[in-house]
């Protein structure tokens, strides 16, 4: 995705051919210690929580937390350095990720709860795409998303019914079983059952009891297992869709290739973005 | 959807304005207020249900409760007035809906099993739609019930056949469990059983304790898992269909496009919609 | 369906009408009728099941099963008696149906048990689509079946993937949970657990303890998640499929209209059945 | 699949025909004989699990696992014997799996515990296509596998989607919960609460119990519900695709038909396999 930079000076380009890209040997060095790392850091994380493992290596989770804390912010200062523009990066999608990573072990020596939310750091590892030079399932990734994005109102007013109807449910509910049933002692609590019946999970934590209340339940969970229909329904002929539409005049910034359908993101023929500049600001 | 009517005089044209429309600053404000006293309405009556917020703040409820009851019947009287045909309004989707959002509290003064049925007020949330301008989101909404209006013959045989289904898993269920296990001590619980389970709800409430018992109980689970593709299949094919049919001869009434899919409820160029009285008779 | 017979003699003509058709007002008021005998019939049954209504109503419960028992054994032989080929009508699905929704009530005299099977009376509701004239459902019933049948092997070998599976996972569930979880204390039981927990019902009677079973089960769910696409792939794009295919040369035996797609079953333009020798040999 | 086999002597000839081919009764029946021998023994190691049938016919259990074993070990041998490149029978799927069916038998001599392995022989079970002749199940199965390896990377995205999203949404509920209920004591057991909340299974054995977890967990339900739609959306496209594709210039190698779809691995026209040689080595 990125490539050399004519115009940085020579310790600048060196470091970020080794940080920003993953072509040379020592790029793809770097990316892979630095997914381990985070895969480090992310374990150390869950497992702390843990309480047995908590007492017993308390010192080493902590000399651990700090290690990678310390490296992350070193790397984070470099690429600042590093980058033409510093801004963009610092705004792009990754440089946002990045910095969300530090911030949590930085802000629990003011606010211990803050702790946990180091567990964003798991999002760095989405850059195992770019080391592994998957462009494929980048590119897939983003047919998914087109799909969803085309599909983003149908699925709001979907989701808009689901709310509706889980509301007028719950009261139901609550009207007929709240008298007898601890479970439904209030409308808030009723539209929880009514949600985790709707969607199938059934926890079974609130369930009916009266026998008025299960019929309702029964229409709940028929309508709940139908309705999934849906939004199935909806994201099936988007994503089908994109085989039947009409090509553009577009033509590929990279191979001047004609012929692309209104959503690809990428060129058919060479696989590189059409509009580079809207994804990758960096 | 509603245009200036000359033939109304004009204090009444002016509040229709402000009322019905949401083109002028003070028809968008009145709609954001009228949806935020829904809010106000619905958070309130979900609250009370909540017996510590209800031993507290039973005045304020009451206070919110019949504040909004009395602005929301002001509100429906000036509709009333200010339409030209009071019945067409009164007998339209969201003349209906107005109404039912003041019944309850009324007749909660004789009845006060009713007073739930506020929740109802919830409803009103859907004229959203017209004070964000979502005419994309109405035209999705459209398409969906298009979508779900053709399938409406196959999900009611899909649904006969999960009936059937349930009562004779249900009954079968009784005879191999009945005498062990106190869950399936009726046919009609062992039918909730199986709808529970066929949905792949799984409360857990009821399950089978015997060998036989759970043998039934897993073909049901994997009929359940498998069948669910049927509705699935139905809505998706029906969703897909739509963007391969042929045009029809209608012309907008608005822009005088033509061209347009059988099942268009707007146009495809301006979106407007192409049958302006069948849906707002109003 | 069924249209008069002139071979027939007047009085069993007469009946035939009545009871084989619905077009005349006597030959609806029937079929009305017995819907509503089986309606009777079948709550009798469910109802008679719950302890407090038996104990209560247990006369009732055997006058309503002998009065209809006996009136549906006189409809029956009636039926045999009208029909031209009685062996074709006693082997047709209704015949068989019919006969069936008698043969329990009889057993039951000898074996109590069979008394419950008399719950498959509710099959002859089946006939409600005969008396509403719902022609269209009958179709659609027929384009969902087509559909199934078009992928049952797709699906038999989908339903034997997930047979392999429950029996590997649950085994495994054996091995790693069995000495210290009772839930899991026998390979037959892990296999239920792992159908619970691949269909998505989770029950939650057995759950895994350790902290491998919890990650096995994981797994399973994630799996369960992901392959229920894999039927409703197989049946949507059957669905689809149907609107897409060249059309045969049959040709309609009621209006000769041609061009019907290949899995047609009824003619598009009149709605009769292309095969009607295949389907209702009576 | 396998033809005969001029280049071999007469007895090989005579046991391949019986023992790798299902056209002669005594290739038939051999085949039948194998499948019987199989279930024994998998109902025999399933049901040596069950306490009070393992103690009650512990010896009819081993007599049963080692005279299967024996006549698998010796039927092993057997077919090594006589194929022409044993090697690559060795190596084939179903090589692979008539080895693992015996090692778990000898294995448990020393590690009791691989006894269960014993399991995997239900495997062999899938030569149950083979023995059927059913060549067109054998194709329905590519046809799936070729949809699920077509949509492979989308799948993967979508993992790995789910992956940091129960991650995140566990450690949240960790934060959220662990104070107060002991289900979310640490991370990995919240992250295990997210999969089955996702996933929609809900077994129940952890639940929420403040009022901002249960917001949370009606929020992971809504989103499990909805997000079923993306691989259901990915593998229904690809099912539906295959049949809307341009075909290739390959040539059958039987019939000599042209015109297949690219991912044919049928001939469409007299049903052999394109490749043979990609499939079944041996």
């Amino acid at each position: 995705m990125t490539t050399r930079n004519p115009s940085l000076p020579g310790l600048k380009n060196r470091l970020h051919e080794i940080i920003f890209e993953a072509d040379t040997p020592e790029g793809k060095l770097f990316d892979l210690l630095l997914l381990a790392a985070i895969l480090v850091s992310f374990f150390a994380v869950i497992l702390e929580s843990v309480q047995p493992l908590h007492d017993r290596y308390a010192t080493l989770f902590l000399w651990i937390e700090w290690t990678v804390t310390i490296l992350f912010t070193l790397e984070y200062i470099l690429r600042l350095w590093i980058v033409e523009k510093p801004v963009r990066y610092a705004t792009s999608f990754f440089g946002v990720i990045d910095l969300l990573s530090l911030l949590p072990a930085y802000l629990s020596l003011l606010f211990p709860v803050t702790h946990y939310l180091q567990i964003i750091r798991i999002l760095r590892l989405l850059r195992i795409f770019r080391v592994m030079k998957m462009a494929k399932y980048v590119k897939d990734s983003y047919l998914i998303l087109i799909a969803l994005r085309n599909s983003r109102r149908k699925i709001t007013v979907f989701l808009m019914t689901i709310s509706l109807l889980v509301v007028l449910l719950g009261t139901l509910m609550y009207v007929v079983e709240g008298q007898v049933n601890e479970g439904f002692d209030s409308i808030p609590r009723a539209i929880y059952w009514a949600i985790i019946t709707l969607t199938t999970v059934g926890y079974g934590d609130i369930t009916p009891v009266t026998s008025l209340g299960q019929m309702i339940a029964s229409v709940v969970m028929i309508l709940g297992y139908s309705i999934i229909a849906v939004p199935t329904g909806i994201v099936t002929s988007e994503f089908g869709r994109s085989h039947r539409v009409d090509t553009t005049t577009q033509t590929c910034p990279f191979c001047m290739e004609e012929g692309h359908v209104p959503d690809a993101a990428f060129c058919h023929k060479c696989g590189n973005l059409l509009n580079p500049q809207e994804h990758f600001p960096v």
